[in-house]
């Protein structure tokens, strides 16, 4: 690591730029905490030192320990000149991409050689600003007192019918990955935890692939007894308001790397916007035919999006387009206490006070077609005693992507799963 | 939620017990904060709460609303005489499990219906204390500026070869779930990232259903840039010992509610026991036969753990029995800088420098039986700049079940997952 403000030091890294004018030579040395200049005035440079500078390629790893002196021209103003030059790890040539980002590369050959491409300075920041994003999240949550709990991703049976999960051979039984850990955080409602979360892997065998959607992704569950979609509305603005704020004031390097130059965190309270006036909305803005009743589309998101300019919920939604666990309001059941928050640009979370009532969920899964008897081990705690709850689950990497301005969702993640990436 | 300490009182809770006395009727009213006596004198309360708690049975969730007075005789001194009652879900009864513990039940019954015995105050300690242990991991880790990551948890290829992995059907391709985050956290350090951690699931198809092991578990990964095993030791024991202080300082409740009187925070530096020598202890101390090169069973793990007494290192591993990955030492390769941390009880935790050199990863894969080939897309790194690097990484549950000294694994998970058990 670069230890620049002794006066000898010692410094590991990678091989950013190699400069030879005959004379002298300049190594550019990279590492987490950025960049210093190796300077070698050939005429000086010990024997050993000129032997092992010879055709270092870049990227090699290095280690050189030597004098640390003030240059003004050179990167932090300061340089070192060398006692001791070591290849710890030599890089082949010609490197599949190029870190300094002289020649830019498509997506695809990015996530090839991800190793490579978390190396440049704009893609470890996002990377280093997820991570913060997720601290974030769980100090949240940590301070008002939530359980952290851990949920099964091998399980039986699909949260919300057959239809998008990926089938495991688990010894002799048939198991699926869970698309959501939905059903077992309302179990721990049950089990009077009463404020519980989750930050996890959830899996979709999704087929359409898309810049928006990923087969693999990470999902923040929260649910809390004795509340309702208002409480949870409330608190998932001042979670997100939070967690940007932390950004704005931890990540100022990263949001520099990324040409962000003015962040701007969201300013509460969200405008929550019944269904049925963003389906208005909607139909006014786009081509195609939309009606009440309808799921909003990715044009018709966009358009409400454009119209609200921020972070806004939808509340207020038909129930016959919500799943079964979302509670229909008493005076009007053709309507659900569910909401979504949306960012301008696309949903980053679903939310709803569940149904607690035995009775009302197994009539609400029948109305879905779905079996009962499939949902045996989730209905069972419903007959002890189930408290009045709600909840909501964000995409990780959604609220990444809109806070940075990401293109592709694949861009918020190290390693994508899509429909044809399962390599690195 | 109990609010006792106004004089005008609404608590949600379950009914922990009911006793009626004929002019008198106790209600004990249980919720995460701890129990309250609702008391209803039958002459004085009005018509309405009388109907309300006609045959409400126990672990129902009832609202009360009343007045709290000072009581010495309740639990917590207090008592709240309701002016109304509302029972929100009613329980049926029999319960299938007894959440006040005056019965016994064996841990498959315990585990079916998870969602009644983590109701009982020392299940929920568990849990509580295990969302503890999380947490101050991940401050010990970021306070020590980790990247906190998240690696796919379905991959094309296996860690150590082709054993003990389910298989998923991704759309057209065969795929595994991970059993470890080791490859892609090695892919990290090639990022330049230098410290990374994540706490994930692994999934280990073992056929072997015993008291230590899980099929899908949780595990603490860390990762070091330039760094050896000593550092990897030494933070390592840093992080458990912090671990234990954090659980010392805000989980005595919780110990309480475990009946555990004398918390003890194990006190560094812990041993590190040459693999030489941990074998001679086991050969003088157990019956089965044990030589050199043998890896240590649950017998001789336990002898060993008995003569230390203490959280210790096991070092200096034979290469023959650790993975490809692990450095061997210059002078000696036939031993290799791995190490285990023990609990007196259990391993804890492997690490060990890795090899960062292409060459003799190559070889030391080929050496193991495996085919590079398979390990294409984790070698590839390795050509291109890849510095020494160190890590570990620790099971979450096992860290939990030898701190609170629990029997079986299964006690320190939520929903566990072995050969059998794959609901709820």
């Amino acid at each position: 690591m670069v230890t620049p403000d002794t006066e000898h030091a010692k410094i590991i890294g990678w091989v950013h730029e190699v400069r030879d004018l005959g004379g002298l030579a300049f190594f550019l040395i990279r590492d987490r905490t950025g960049i210093i200049q190796v300077t070698i005035p050939k005429k000086k440079a010990s024997e050993e030192v000129l032997a092992a500078i010879k055709g270092v390629s870049r990227e090699s790893v290095v280690q050189v320990t030597g004098q640390v002196k003030a240059m003004e021209k050179a990167p932090g103003g300061r340089e070192l000149l060398p006692s001791s030059f070591d290849v710890l790890s030599r890089s082949d040539s010609p490197l599949p991409l190029d870190v300094v980002e002289k020649v830019p590369a498509d997506l695809d050959t990015r996530l090839d050689v991800r190793f490579l491409d978390a190396r440049r300075p704009r893609v470890a920041a996002v990377f280093e600003i997820r991570s913060a994003v997720l601290h974030a999240v769980q100090q949240f949550l940590h301070k008002r007192e939530f359980t952290q709990i851990t949920t099964p991703k091998i399980v039986a049976a699909a949260t919300e019918g057959g239809t998008e999960l990926f089938p495991i051979a688990y010894f002799e039984k048939e198991a699926f990955l869970n698309q959501s850990p939905q059903l077992y955080k309302q179990m721990m409602m049950a089990a009077g935890f009463e404020k519980v979360y989750e930050i996890g892997p959830i899996f979709r065998a999704e087929e359409h692939n898309t810049t928006k959607h990923l087969n693999e992704a990470t999902s923040i569950d929260v649910e809390v007894s004795f509340a309702d979609h208002y409480d949870m509305m409330t608190l998932l603005e001042e979670m997100i308001i939070t967690t940007y704020e932390h950004i704005s004031q931890t990540c100022q390097d990263q949001l520099a790397n990324l040409e962000i130059e003015e962040f701007e965190v969201p300013k509460g309270p969200f405008t929550r916007l019944p269904y049925a006036e963003a389906i208005e909305i909607a139909a006014k803005k786009i081509d195609e035919p939309i009606k009440y009743g309808d799921d909003l589309g990715s044009a018709a998101e966009r358009a409400v999006g454009e119209e609200m300019g921020a972070h806004y919920f939808i509340t207020d939604w038909p129930s016959s387009i919500r799943p079964y666990y979302a509670m229909p309001y008493e005076d009007d059941p053709s309507i659900c206490k569910a909401f979504d928050l949306m960012h301008p640009r696309m949903e980053l979370s679903s939310g709803a006070q569940r149904v607690h009532q035995y009775d009302l969920l197994v009539s609400q899964i029948i109305a879905k077609g779905l079996s009962p008897e499939s949902f045996e081990f989730y209905l069972r705690p419903f007959r002890y005693g189930m408290p009045p709850h709600a909840g909501f689950g964000v995409g990780a990497e959604r609220l990444v992507m809109t806070m940075l301005g990401l293109q592709n969702i694949r861009e918020a993640v190290l390693f994508p799963r899509d429909r044809h990436r399962l390599v690195p």
